[in-house]
């Protein structure tokens, strides 16, 4: 079979466009229903998606004025969503900084179960003070500290995954043995972040641990990608960047001694699909003016940043922006747009026009074919294994995708046509199911005859 | 219409009796399976139950060997039952020990969301030092400060549950304008145990915040209850026993500035039905035969913090106990059983049969008709609002109560023949929707004309 493409739909509210909200089809009430939410499941799967996926923040961002705000917490919306699907992976965002190792990895394994194998954790580390002061700290920790502290965690986590083999349980009814103690090992965790004594209270689950996914781009991201990560989401603008981006991660997996096929790389894109080229523009360009630019100005000083008042509209940003290694925040967004501005010698209003529509993800306007040549030619170009879809408009956008782009993607031969039996997440994403750490692997038997070299 | 018993489905693996586990019809691998919780909840649906509970620790019990260990993490299994049924309560156990205020307060608001406003939150403080060795700690706090700590975990989750005003969200499309900033109340919280700024990232729901429930008997845990409880779970062995309980929380809430009538008592109880007593004896007796005691004598002195070896099978308990004063785990647990063991001369076997029941519930084996009288008297002679319903086995345990003693309880107009249309879990209990601590009450207008008295 051809090499396939991975896909995932990225849901959020009422599109990744930040306007999305105000178009007359939209629900402004969507990010908060359940019904939204399976509905745009259904279509996922309909699509034949690998899995789909949740942002999150502990933290109520900005202004409610601007948009719609919140968000029902993940795990939560995923496990009702595991009811009403049957294949598509689930893919929940938490946080290593404002969680224990103990509960996630508990809620984890229960989500891993309820699903039958589905489960998938986004590990961020959260960046912002907002966000820590909910946590009973003044200030958010500093990037390096916040990522020490994600490896600690995923350590903790690993172990306590682990901490039952598969064969623990022994459900004797006649001799009243239910389990076997010598199969049970607590990580007896003693750190710098955390001691967790342990055992988990959750047998070893379908796919032995979650998929492990991560989305950092900055040294310690990539860093901790190619240690932990079996999937990574990244924002790219230009097939060059993501091929560098791509061969960097690969490599930094290998080195790290993994095999750099375990790691599966999915760069955003935010398509705007019309029947014509020149429909998809106009598409585009009613989101644009749906715009209301002096939020943009706010949001992007306090990504940046800056003093309030510090950015004009029509101009360009200033020159003397700090470097990535002074941002304590989320560093990799910020090269992103300082970049992704100074390319293109974009104003603000230009530069709040582009990020509103994917937040730094590459927005690709055109035709059904338009869309499947662009992705198609990511993919077999060493650019990206799949793509993290994050349609403009929600549910219309993936609606349009599923309907138009998929069955391009199928014909060519890039991606399947129906699900099959049902399988775990991380076989969607042709990973194998990770080995206890407590188990050793078995030796081979000698062959008793000889055995022909298997062609493949 | 009469006064209605409210009645509460404690759904726990194969059963509440620990050797339920081994009998021909239960599925030892149950409690780690959805299917089996959708099935139980629908049972508890079909007999028009106000809610179904699962309680909670997050550590693993003692040995696997013993019986069925672990559990799925209560409220992703909750979000999942959500969605299987229509009306039932949904109540779960979470700790104030080993929780963060503002991950505890957006998960439980998201469950009341996804479930139309049918979400509870079984407060528990947590005994026991392996949990606490699950968090960093090397030995539990001690019982007041745990109860200092649930105290302001509850100031703060009702701050975050009333952060944003019902009617924060405006959603003008035309304007640009979605929520109303003035709506918005952060907690800004500065205390002993928490530091929490907020607001919360979810919307207020439609309870206002989950259905407050306890079951801690200790002092600590009545005073709390008073304070914060609108329904508690409670272990009463005898019918006077009961009343003076009840007599003494209702006291207690009027006593703290609350109506009595808005906390509801609900005794354990753990009915063993046959067709005839002697057929629920027999029943009673297959169950006690698949004891294994010398697990039990090892629980025992775990309880009671012995030495082990220091109990013997077929003597009576020690005389020279500690009071329930030096006892730092589980208080009120610990004086029902000694208190148990003493009244009724048991010797360790038989406490352990009697225990190993209910753990210290009420173990009823009777005809339907017996179990309804049981019920009735305790509800009509000031002993229970309702029960906690904790069947030996399950399913069938409570098959069978659904199947014959509720149509008893039925016709006596003790409970509703239909759950009519969909209401919250709060109304279910006859308790108000809370206002929000942010929004001063509507002065009533002078009324225009005389308003007619209303006859009730």
């Amino acid at each position: 079979m051809t090499r396939q493409l991975h896909l995932n739909a990225f849901l959020m509210n009422t599109g990744h466009h930040e306007a999305s909200w105000r178009l007359p089809e939209s629900d402004p009430y969507a990010h908060v229903e359940l019904d939204h939410y399976v509905r745009l499941a259904r279509i996922a799967e309909r699509g034949t998606f690998d899995s789909l996926f949740l942002a999150d923040g502990p933290q109520l961002w900005g202004s409610v004025g601007q948009r719609p705000a919140g968000a029902l917490e993940p795990l939560t919306l995923l496990t009702a969503l595991a009811t009403a699907t049957e294949h598509i992976g689930l893919i929940a965002t938490a946080s290593t900084s404002y969680n224990s190792p103990y509960n996630l990895a508990r809620k984890f394994a229960s989500l891993d179960i309820i699903s039958g194998g589905r489960a998938g954790w986004n590990i961020v580390t959260t960046a912002g003070a907002e966000a820590a002061r909910n946590f009973g700290l003044d200030a958010e920790p500093a990037h390096a500290q916040r990522y020490a502290r994600a490896a600690e965690f995923l350590d903790v986590a690993l172990k306590l995954w682990d901490s039952w083999e598969d064969d623990a349980i022994v459900a004797d009814k006649a001799s009243g043995v239910w389990g076997d103690d010598t199969k049970i090992h607590p990580p007896r965790h003693t750190g710098t972040y955390f001691s967790v004594e342990g055992p988990l209270n959750v047998p070893r689950t379908p796919q032995g641990y979650p998929l492990l996914v991560q989305a950092g781009s900055s040294e310690n991201g990539k860093a901790f990608a190619a240690r932990y990560a079996e999937a990574v989401f990244t924002a790219q603008q230009t097939i060059e960047d993501a091929q560098a981006f791509y061969a960097d991660l690969k490599s930094r997996t290998a080195a790290a001694g993994r095999d750099p096929d375990h790691i599966k790389v999915l760069p955003g894109i935010v398509p705007v699909i019309g029947s014509t080229e020149a429909e998809a523009l106009a598409h585009e360009q009613v989101l644009e003016d749906h715009i209301v630019y002096t939020h943009g100005v706010g949001n992007l000083e306090r990504l940046l940043q800056l003093e309030p008042g510090r950015l004009e509209l029509d101009a360009q940003l200033p020159a003397d922006l700090p470097p990535e290694s002074a941002i304590e925040g989320a560093k990799s967004r910020y090269t992103l747009v300082v970049e992704l501005a100074r390319r293109d010698r974009l104003t603000v209003r230009q530069l709040i026009g582009r990020l509103g529509g994917g937040r730094g993800h590459l927005t690709f306007a055109g035709t059904p074919e338009q869309v499947a040549d662009k992705i198609e030619s990511w993919f077999t170009r060493g650019a990206a294994d799949g793509f993290n879809i994050m349609p403009a408009v929600l549910p219309s956008g993936l609606d349009t995708f599923v309907d138009h782009v998929v069955p391009i993607l199928r014909t060519r031969g890039l991606l399947r046509g129906e699900y099959g039996p049902r399988r775990t997440l991380r076989e969607r994403y042709g990973l194998p199911r990770p080995a206890n750490q407590h188990v050793k692997p078995v030796e081979p038997a000698e062959p008793t005859e000889p055995v022909a070299p298997v062609l493949v």
